[in-house]
């Protein structure tokens, strides 16, 4: 039997963004307190946190007094420094667990995780140097995409390959990173699967939600997407084994290209997803519920849903929408209490319920 | 038009009870911050508010602080004291306003505050003496029950009548305190409406809940009631007059006995109420985000319902189905943080959706 977190424990929360946020809402749903850790000052997380603390990630005995103030510590972004999680593990748990991490934040590492578990990705190869690159481009081709293995180096980060011609500039793009070329996918569409596993080894997941990006994020996600029986299925499955592989504890995203030779998995992301924020409208329990279910010992929900849902984005300037959308019959809004509305920056989302 | 409270705004609240709570989170999902204001210490709103004030009723430059701190304050009980609104009113708008507040807290004044509205109320009659009583016990007859006008005054309360002599026992009780004597009320079900009106005059009702209660505590609402289609237009109707009647802005609580002759008003609640907390999980716009829209010069949800629910309470040691609970498929546990689970204390609540 795995025990139960004691009600009224508090949770840790590695950052304060919407999603940590949200999360805390969850974690008090069930009757637990949250501690959000986080850089930056006021954070949305923090208007509905029991305890905030603010330092940065390199602060490592902030990071243990916060870690001794604390049950459990779970985290709402993968680029957590390797020293912090470390300051962090020596005092108490953390789910996810440190797998899932390192294999999150690596793209090469996931790429070759998920190709060992038996699935398929987009065609890919490691580049450190021209000469890498040349021979990879040589095996794939392009057009093609160059990215940093590593998430959030601010300034680096993507360069798309429309021939071989643009091999030097999108190398110079990577600064010096290591980084791995990607082949392109023909995809019809994107599906993500939002699943959990608990401490049990409870395997549940979410119906795949079809999500639709715009300049590269996230713009809406539509429930039931556009599937199959055995693609929902297929995409079910390869979820759960993921989740399995990893001895995974928590919510993750799975994001997958629906193509005609079958699903792609795209990446992973070990946490709440933002193309699992339907769930809140279209559930008992939504994937910030689960997420805490999972970790704190609990039964999952089931995943059914008993609405459809699609969730559409507000980013930047969207949020002057809100008194149209107020005014919409069946529109559950989330916003997330940011002051300032910049280009790019996700200020809230809208659950419209079908019926 | 009416003003929109600006993003960002800090909504204060009088009580930090779960009421509180779960305005709270309302408030922060329209992009509000919360300030709550209750005299026990750690009080189930303060593991998701923004900011906390500790202090007594009668603290009024703690309450002078709080409402500075504030754009506007709402409440999550009725029984406040007048000298507390009067400090708070000098600085800041109330929403449900002063006039709400004085009918629902004394029962002779709600009584005929109904009846001049041409509304059906039980039989009553004011009692303060001996005297009194026999006039009210010849004119209305017993069985019948005698309360204390003003609520809240621990250790006294009501008293059942099942015949003329229990008279002096009954007024006993009363221990002095200025009381009203209810017929009682041949009625098949009890049925609440939860209503709501903003600042610019907009009036909305969710369908309304049938309530069972069982030793003097709600113990489930559930939706829709028993009601003819003509009982649903009056018991929404009645409502809406009522709110109209206080130029009241806020959500409101109308408890409605339904009988063969038609719908007795029971009581009203000037705030969110146990009854409504079947919206969370059956409207886009549940009855707390209702409330801080309504005070915030937001359009109103239009109370549509999307699935069906029963709500039931959770009280003292039924949190300890939980476990049972939480494998339950389609129920929403709502947990309300609460350390110790004592006989007759509301600890949760859980709303099981129809599907």
């Amino acid at each position: 039997m795995t025990k139960t977190l004691p009600a009224g424990s508090v949770i840790g929360i590695l950052g304060g963004g919407q999603l940590g946020r949200m999360l805390s809402v969850a974690a008090a749903r069930l009757g637990y307190k949250t501690h959000i850790y986080e850089p930056m000052a006021n954070p949305p997380a923090a208007d509905v946190a029991h305890a905030v603390t603010t330092a940065p990630y390199e602060d490592l005995t902030a990071l243990e007094a916060f870690a001794k103030s604390v049950a459990i510590v779970t985290y709402e972004f993968e680029n957590i420094p390797t020293t912090a999680l470390d300051a962090i593990e020596a005092v108490c748990p953390i789910h996810p667990n440190r797998r899932a991490l390192s294999v999150s934040q690596d793209r090469l590492i996931e790429k070759s995780f998920l190709r060992d578990l038996g699935l398929a990705t987009a065609p890919y190869a490691a580049v450190d140097d021209a000469t890498d690159l040349a021979e990879a481009l040589d095996e794939i081709g392009a057009p093609a995409i160059l990215k940093t293995r590593r998430l959030g180096y601010d300034g680096k980060g993507q360069a798309r390959l429309k021939s071989v011609a643009d091999a030097d500039t999108a190398l110079a793009d990577m600064q010096g990173a290591s980084a791995i070329l990607e082949g392109f996918v023909a995809f019809s569409h994107e599906v993500s699967v939002i699943a959990a596993r608990n401490l049990s080894g409870e395997v549940a997941a979410f119906d795949p939600g079809e999500n639709v990006h715009e300049g590269g994020i996230l713009r809406t996600t539509t429930v039931p997407a556009r599937l199959t029986e055995a693609q929902r299925t297929d995409a079910v499955l390869l979820s759960a084994k993921i989740l399995n592989a990893l001895n995974y504890v928590g919510v993750m995203g799975v994001e997958l290209f629906v193509t005609p030779k079958g699903l792609i998995v795209n990446e992973i992301a070990p946490r709440v997803h933002n193309s699992g924020h339907w769930t809140q409208n279209g559930c008992a329990v939504d994937q910030f519920e689960q997420h805490i279910r999972a970790i704190a010992g609990w039964p999952l929900g089931d995943g059914s849903r008993h609405s459809d849902v699609v969730m559409e984005n507000l980013i930047g300037n969207d949020i002057d929408r809100i008194p149209d959308i107020a005014q919409e019959r069946n529109a559950a809004i989330h916003l997330y209490g940011k002051a300032e509305a910049r280009p790019g920056r996700k200020m809230g989302h809208v659950n419209r319920i079908a019926g």
